[in-house]
């Protein structure tokens, strides 16, 4: 069997993005299984109205996994086309039912109905790594969902949120992705047996006279396959299942992005509340040891990002698929499939390597509540003095200049004097006691039903993935 | 308030493209009587804690259809802030209740609740039309399930099918759209009340000590719009729904797109089955009376092509609002959410218009499977000859020559002879009669169990949308 | 003439986005005066050779201002054709050369090479403006480009560069954009006039035995318009060249969005060195004075995404215009060509706007090269004491401890005390004075050759366009 | 070294399509060498400053084919760098010169300016590529300019052209390809040295003192390597170029997508004109002669779709290079710019064998000349009619009856009577000989200029590319 190796061109998702376990689901070798556990499956219904013989059947079915791609390969190179290659070679080896594999079947019977048990057992993957990474991001949310940390907004500290709640975010999202995910695992369709035109009329003349009909016959098959057949096809199925899957892994592509996104942000030392998992001996590097570069988080987004442009190219095919079928989808989805799935393997690989072993630097988030906490407070104070009979034009005016002198003092890295200031302020202190001034500055616990609210979410996630 | 014409740019789907009933959904005013709405379901979740008195509500109500787009303008000239303005416009009506509009509130929690009740209206009038497609589709599918057509795989003529079953792929691929459309409609979120950082603080703050919380607070309001809110959310609901949404109706152009795109091959004369639909009178132009353009099916192509590229600016919106959000989606969304549904409007319209008034052209078909037609049979014909004893490879050959010689005669234009040679050829009379040989020469009931499975798809989107 | 308000939908760039100049580009008043145009130079050149008399063409001069948007839509109500609606209602103006209007030509003969002169029109306000902004950047170049601040890699500080040869790395950008744009506007061309298939049979046959032949007459029409002449043509121009003009455009977008997100990030408060303009007496919000949405930017990345989406619809057009062409285009083609020339007009509006008026905090670079900038200095540090003898595994221990000290300090959010304590560290003092330790620690002059590679920019931009 | 066979997800680039020698250039390996000559590149430069010795460069150049994957990919597994790897890998063989390897270089010098040197080497590939295409189109288009073929609009005869005139389209379209891919290799630019953050400051500081500044360093190493550098970068050269040069690839992929569509279109056996090459022997399927796929074109314009979606991914790699680089580019420029090579090389490898080797039946294109060619021509008749004083009224109502009856006649399958019925007509008759009136409905001729611009087009094509 031919190999390849680094003196051709080898694609990053054959050795070094996505996992064995996607790749194989996507190799040629799996896809002959498949064929073969099709033929079988064809040929046990065809078996019930007499059409096979049982002892065709076994010797089917003993043979099924001796794929031999260097024979097939053989073959096709004089007859040009690789389900008879692979039919013949199966043949070859099964001296008894050789003869009845593919009875009445044309190629895309195999290959759609094929790609659509790979789809699912792809979907498959996809959908237990989303759910490991739930489960533990549940953890996380807890575990900070009471933690006070200052909210952005346009990029700018606005008011506190919790790290939990942040958190929370990306599980409300991925939930969703989650729910899309099942929902297309559930109404996942093949082909069926329906020939070329999508009218099983091969069928229908080969079972004349027979107690079951196409349908019935292409029930028993697509049962035996865990697939549902859809109600009417052209040569193949409509190619709008895959923009639907595409788009929907594109979607968890989108939470995944936004959250590395979110990451490469607050890794800056500059916010330095949040990094990637490291070695405990990791040190950044030994002269900058702030210096950490959110590697995993930037492989993330770049590959969201490829995997952002495969929707429009599913959507050509299905859109372009004309009459009864043309074959402008074939050479794109040769690698479009695959890649799909293994992009969000590599992102979903990453994604839990990084909120699994998420670092989270609490200090970091109070500097932050420190230095922007009191200004988000002030108003707070304000209102509260103006309740005990303050002027509150005056009052406004007293605040609005402690603020600009702070802002002043941090702009030159001095810290943020803003409490102080008012603390000590003569307006403020003829109106409440410093003690008072300084509880009403405090904004650590002005967080709303933030945590109520990510515990919430932790519930409902845990009711649709299981856990405590 | 400002107007515009043709002196200055003006969007086709002001004025060409797209239907007034959707054109009103995405217009200011709309906008503006909505917020208004949602002003007033706040007061009334607000009264029952008796933050706001009954005439409060009462005035609020009162002037709820009074949007004044000039004073809000004028407004905004001075404030330049679009949501405060029309509380200002709408507080100057209220004489009683102005003062506790938008209390506790932030920008947003109007904004994004009113576009979310937005989507609703517009995907309201989507799947309405939808259905009414599928209505009508599925009686021109009833109307064709048995009239065969020669089918068509790589553009080329393959084996038969029907009519109804080729209509019955759109049939079943509107199906699917129709699901997935009401599928979001029915998971449809709005931000709820959450405030700046989506903590609900503000409203916490509001409520100390009141007898509802946050969360019930929300629930009252967002019953009354009618819209669920988001679990968790930040300054607006996760960007993804339109993702979700925009995707969707890109899946809706698609399936349009391939309609159309089959109808323009169709109606080609040098196929000449399918046609748009034109007056009695119109004979397309009277020298060239085969000449008929097929406009509409084009310009939908054109549309649902516009359509396929926004999927890919949604997901931007979402993949890219930074941390508890950042303002870069607002632009693009102004155009981008509106003529989603704009483009999905006129296709939905154009496509009901062709569905409705298809003229199919049996002749077309008929003269289809007389020229293609006898090739696919000729192998039922071989099967019959060497089940009555004949030689296989003679009568290959026999078939062959008798193939070649007929399409040599078709290509200079002279019809197909295949069946009269056949019938007249000795090595196949020796085996069968004239009329046998052209009784085994008929494919126009090679159809298999099409009609029956077109007939299913029928009785499963009636069993969705209603209908006899 | 129909006009229209806020009570239906009206697109963002009617009203709200772009400048009124390039809306007018994009009026139908403004096409229908382009039409005109070219059928006054079509007469002319056919008046060379006899066809048209000089008091036809007189006439057509005369009334070629008298767009009559009204009484032309009422003609098309009933006849349902644009190009002849005008025709006839420019005959109705002119008694005398009425008859003359379009000889020989189709619709898009005028419609194409029309959409050409638009384009020219549009892309020279586009070129105008890129060069106006890029004068005004190579201003800002200079002024900056001594500066020193820290440069970020994977958005960590990392070594200094200059605030000048940032903006240089912008200027190159538009640079190579204005390049790009002006390489198109020399190529553009036109169909020019050659009929139905573009085989120009109908003018052939119209000049037959006439002194000029399709091609003089062609190059005198196109010649008077100002566009190029195609070589050859089907019905239209080929299409590609709007999808080279739309990708440009795109380019375009790329440098401003680059620009405005870098913006963005910068003017965080955690970082804090530029901002977007703002008025004298704006101080933010005074109570969060930090606080500076930079929504000019951010919209400008809004708008820039939506723009990056709108090359595939224009491939898609040219890909798709099937034989001598389609109609497939010409529905998305009435929004995308405007609107990504509406959408580069205001990016370039805004983009100005924020260049011209960029707020640079020296200081904030200053802070952020006192805390970071030591770190990177270190180094130098090193060899500079291993010159002097020290032991190297040693000196990377002592420089390891200071750097972690320090990090933990300002972590506590205390400031950088690297230097101070290098400064006195014992085994440093015994190969180096302070002054000496406390000169290798300054990074404010490692900055290679940026300000002269930014000089060396600024020249050829200048060279470009002129300038000093 | 590691090898991948069918039993792991391998991609279709590694084995089923482009050619090899553009997949070699995107090798590992070859990446390596090239790292390899620019680490000899780099050593000359600063030999002529003798910071490197003669014997040093001499023994890198000795091992510079050595390149051994096995050992670096070992040494990557302890330092987790591949740059690094290499030089250690490559230091090991050269014992004299191994310890000025990469000196004063930071990895992006080395990996940046490879892929400048291999963009460069890919692009020579695609314009060899594209002119030997363009000299074979261009004896096409000669052998065919002066052929008649009915021209279609809307997938609608409409007016005759030439196939010369058709093909000239598509030579029109490469030829622009060409132009702007010639344009972008000569403007191709490589980051060039400059350290972490752009500013050359570690070779500054290399340099200090000695008669080379970093900017003729620079130029010294960029010469050898024959690569131009950025006048100013960051830590890479913009992103910009590979948007621009994506993009062109995808223009190149348009054009070579509508020929395959109209290929296939053409095939159809409706219509029959063109076929894509197949041997001699090949006649279809021997029961379905006329059926034959166009797989090729198929292919195309399925590699084309995927080709089409990747400029937006090189868009946002350049829009996100934040600051001084973020490294979200790196992970899918692995796949995408190698894969939009080798789509290209696919593309443009089976474009030219179906050029080479296209099937003209020019027998089709004169049935339909026959079928439609009269209607396009009664008009014709009818001014002649006219001019020898029939009643214009009358006469037009002649042709209209006719013309529905040879319509009504051929689409029962009999051919187009409308030429004879006109010639026996008595109105007609009576101002025109049979003779004149057969003369007049000719449309053969009625072709224009377009074989004399099919001609005019391929000299100017020659003139680029050479040619006689």
């Amino acid at each position: 069997m031919s190999s390849f190796d680094h003196t051709t061109y080898l694609s990053p998702f054959t050795w070094r993005y996505g996992t064995e376990e996607m790749r194989s689901v996507w190799s040629v070798e799996h896809q002959r299984r498949i064929w073969r556990r099709i033929w079988i499956a064809l040929a046990r219904a065809q078996q019930t109205v007499g059409l096979v013989s049982e002892e065709q059947v076994a010797d089917l079915v003993e043979h099924k996994d001796r794929v031999d791609l260097e024979r097939a390969a053989e073959i096709e190179k004089s007859i040009r086309h690789d389900v008879m290659s692979e039919v013949k070679a199966y043949a070859e080896q099964c001296t008894v039912g050789g003869g009845v594999i593919h009875l009445g079947a044309t190629s895309m019977d195999v290959q759609d109905n094929a790609d659509a048990v790979r789809l699912g057992e792809a979907l498959d993957i996809v959908i237990r790594k989303v759910e490991a990474l739930l489960s533990r991001l549940c953890e996380q949310i807890e575990a900070e969902a009471d933690v006070t940390t200052m909210g952005f907004t346009h990029l700018q500290p606005a008011e506190p949120t919790t790290i939990g709640y942040r958190l929370a975010q990306y599980g409300q999202d991925f939930m969703e992705d989650l729910l899309a995910l099942r929902d297309l695992r559930g109404r996942l369709i093949g082909k069926g047996f329906k020939g070329a035109t999508g009218t099983s009329a091969s069928y229908h003349q080969l079972l004349e006279g027979l107690p079951i009909d196409t349908i019935e016959m292409e029930r028993l098959v697509m049962e035996e396959l865990g697939i549902k057949p859809a109600q009417v096809a052209t040569q193949t199925v409509p190619r709008k299942q895959e923009f639907q899957l595409v788009s929907t892994l594109a979607s968890l592509g989108q939470t995944v992005y936004k959250f590395a996104f979110d990451l490469r942000l607050l890794q800056s030392p500059v916010i330095g509340e949040w990094a990637e998992p490291f070695g405990k001996s990791q040190v950044g590097s030994s002269a900058m040891p702030f210096k950490r570069n959110p590697i995993d988080a930037e492989n993330i987004d770049s590959l969201a990002r490829l995997l952002a442009a495969l929707p429009r190219v599913a959507w050509d095919n299905a859109a372009h698929s004309l009459l009864e079928r043309t074959l402008d989808d074939s050479a794109n989805r040769r690698t479009m499939m695959p890649e799909s799935f293994l992009i969000t393997d590599e992102l979903l690989r990453k994604a839990h390597k990084l909120i699994d072993g998420l670092r989270i630097n609490r200090n970091a988030s109070a500097q932050l509540m420190d230095t922007y906490g009191p200004f988000a407070a002030s108003e707070r104070l304000l209102m509260e003095a103006a309740k005990r009979g303050g002027d509150r034009q005056q009052l406004h005016e007293v605040l609005r200049e402690h603020a600009l002198t702070a802002w002043a003092s941090m702009q030159a890295g001095q810290g943020n004097p803003l409490i102080d200031g008012l603390a000590a302020d003569e307006t403020m202190l003829s109106l409440m006691s410093e003690g008072e001034i300084r509880a009403s500055m405090k904004s650590d616990d002005y967080v709303g039903d933030a945590p109520q609210r990510a515990r919430g979410l932790v519930k409902q996630i845990r009711s649709l993935i299981g856990g405590e």
